[in-house]
């Protein structure tokens, strides 16, 4: 027996676990230390009652003969996925049911989706990014080529004519840097992807907290359909990391040599998979109605009001940084020279903030760092007083 | 960009949607036909009330800040682990928590557990067989060597003294057949594995049918250890089929060239999945209380009084099967000389039975038949009585 190789190539810590190893050595060394997380990017408010009352009812039917529930579609229920297409016909985006797959989340589905395709793709992801997106490719040794998101492009890399590859990664609202692509730039994408044969993997898990400004759908973009996956995500939108509920959109239109990749991938999910909780989806069906949107709203409202509280205390600071306003992230670059895990060191030590270092979602993230505004009001509040305290000039 | 050309190896319909697709074209033509299904096999049983009070505790958790659960461990909540581990001691089996990992289902892990082999391995597959393992495998193109079940070696393969390759499922009790290997036959594997370098993949899915003259873990064969990956789900020990929870064990002496499995699994795990829903972790550990092992076992037992009716039907028919008692399935010899798929037609046909054709499980599963047990009593009897009228001589 041989083990996959391409595994020992995988840095051996895993962003948020080294995070998390950090605070905990600082919380052994200093038990009384006040510790404010702006790290990781875990929801904090609890479920919108509408969903509460959705699950308590599914888990009722669960109890009863009559209303049981065994194995559902691998795709998901039918009244999860109709309920998803009508949120996308608020979008002007016109989708299919048998488009829509529910999934356990978008982190998932990003990898799993990998195993319909070659492993001889080349694939395109920007630097900085989502770790998850690079680890999930070399473990199958695959070939990945950076495109750089810089302080001059806004940390949104756009194609190039000499990019050539098959698959690119997309996130936007963007992780980490809160940046969002506007309807030109996703339009260039587009136009990229279809010229070139590639496919898009749209990550679009931050898309509730844009403006209407910005697209929220990648099939907002004429020809998106073409060449385009999208990936969303409960986890965000309703705070549903606990729960686990995503969906993933694979258009009929997609194909290859007449193979469509729909196909594909409900054979895949169909053999490798067995669907959602029905309870979760029950839950995520909540979601989608009026009452449910405008509960969830709410909670993103709360968690936008922390990036002001951020964005607000770094201009104060004069600090450069994006993000915030349309997405639940700021990405600010390190102060006083610091390189991002020894900002991460010195956050930790004088202020007991937990935020990301900028350079663990790859190299042009060195000299930056993630702050992000899930957390309770009075703790960002706390925590920016510490920061303009210790980082005043 | 290219596709996985391996798909387009794949049968085009699994055998369940097969299945399913001529029992609905039958239904078209018949719509008043009674017909009952013996067919895929799902549980008909609600949930145990003690699952069903602790999962609406885990809800209410989730609508008050101060209980409200974010992201959980990859691997899964220790309160769940530690019962699985307390399950296993009274199998005098010794575990660690670190060993165990949460999934939703046995059928995603036993895919996903492949991510951390090569590609270049052999694996070792009995025919017949659940299908997914096949296909597991033919999607991402491994070499397949079939093992032979047969009616003489009661449809439990054993390794020959010439049998080669890295990696062997097995799965015990059986599906399709029902049959078990002993402790005996099970550490003959053991050494076989150990002696060759090889991995088992042990799917102990439908152990809690199991009386306690079988192994119902292969951690109770020495040695196993050090070979072997095991799979359980609660799909049907506790009717879980919709509520999605199950557990892999990777011992930690596990490894190759020093490297553990369990690290790379851990990281495969930690990377491309985000843990099951805490609700239904918090429904999962009810299982393993003595309230909720004793609720699960009376459904366990009406399974069984079904498969009683059954072989004993068949016996009266002077048909040749085996299955049932230690398992939910029985696994029986097509009468009058039908293949698999005319009898399942003809069953359909005549009786209003849908069954499980066993060619769909592999070659060698061509003239066989598989009848699952998971079915209200009536339904089964009603059932055996037109059995009895038309397969009758």
């Amino acid at each position: 027996m041989n083990i996959n190789e391409n595994f020992l190539t995988l840095q051996k810590n895993y962003l948020f676990s080294e995070v998390q190893k950090r605070k905990e050595a600082y919380l052994k060394k200093h038990p009384d230390a006040d510790v404010i997380s702006l790290g990781i990017g875990d929801v904090t408010l609890p479920l919108a009652p509408v969903v509460i009352e959705a699950m308590h009812h599914g888990v009722d039917e669960m109890a009863d003969k009559k209303s049981f529930h065994g194995y559902g579609e691998e795709q998901g229920y039918l009244f999860l996925r109709d309920a998803i297409r009508k949120y996308y016909e608020k979008k002007n985006v016109t989708l299919e049911n048998a488009e829509i797959f529910i999934s356990d989340g978008a982190k998932s589905d990003l990898g799993n989706m990998l195993d319909i395709f070659s492993i001889d793709n080349t694939i395109i992801i920007p630097d900085p990014v989502y770790p998850v997106y690079v680890d999930i490719n070399q473990m199958a040794g695959r070939k990945i080529i950076f495109i750089h998101g810089t302080k001059e492009n806004g940390f949104l890399p756009m194609p190039q004519e000499d990019l050539n590859g098959d698959i690119v990664y997309l996130c936007s609202p963007n992780n980490p840097t809160g940046a969002a692509y506007n309807r030109k730039q996703l339009q260039a994408w587009v136009d990229w992807a279809n010229d070139h044969s590639a496919i898009i993997f749209y990550d679009a898990a931050y898309e509730a907290f844009l403006t209407q400004a910005y697209p929220s759908s990648i099939y907002e973009i004429e020809g998106a359909k073409q060449c385009a996956i999208e990936f969303c995500s409960l986890s965000k939108t309703a705070g549903f990391t606990g729960v686990r509920c995503g969906y993933t959109i694979v258009p009929l239109a997609l194909e290859k040599d007449h193979v469509l990749l729909h196909d594909l991938w409900l054979r895949r999910q169909s053999t490798k998979f067995n669907g959602v909780s029905y309870i979760v989806q029950r839950g995520a069906q909540a979601v989608f109605t009026p009452v449910g949107q405008q509960q969830i709203q709410e909670a993103i409202t709360y968690y936008l009001e922390n990036t002001e509280m951020i964005t607000k205390t770094l201009k104060d600071l004069g600090i450069w940084h994006i993000g915030g306003k349309i997405s639940p992230y700021i990405w600010m670059a390190c102060p006083k020279g610091f390189t991002s895990w020894e900002f991460f060191d010195y956050l930790l030590d004088k202020c007991q903030i937990v935020g990301t270092p900028g350079a663990g979602f790859g190299k042009q993230g060195e000299g930056y760092f993630r702050l992000s505004a899930f957390q309770d009001h009075d703790k960002v509040y706390e925590a920016m007083l510490r920061m303009i305290a210790h980082l005043g000039f």
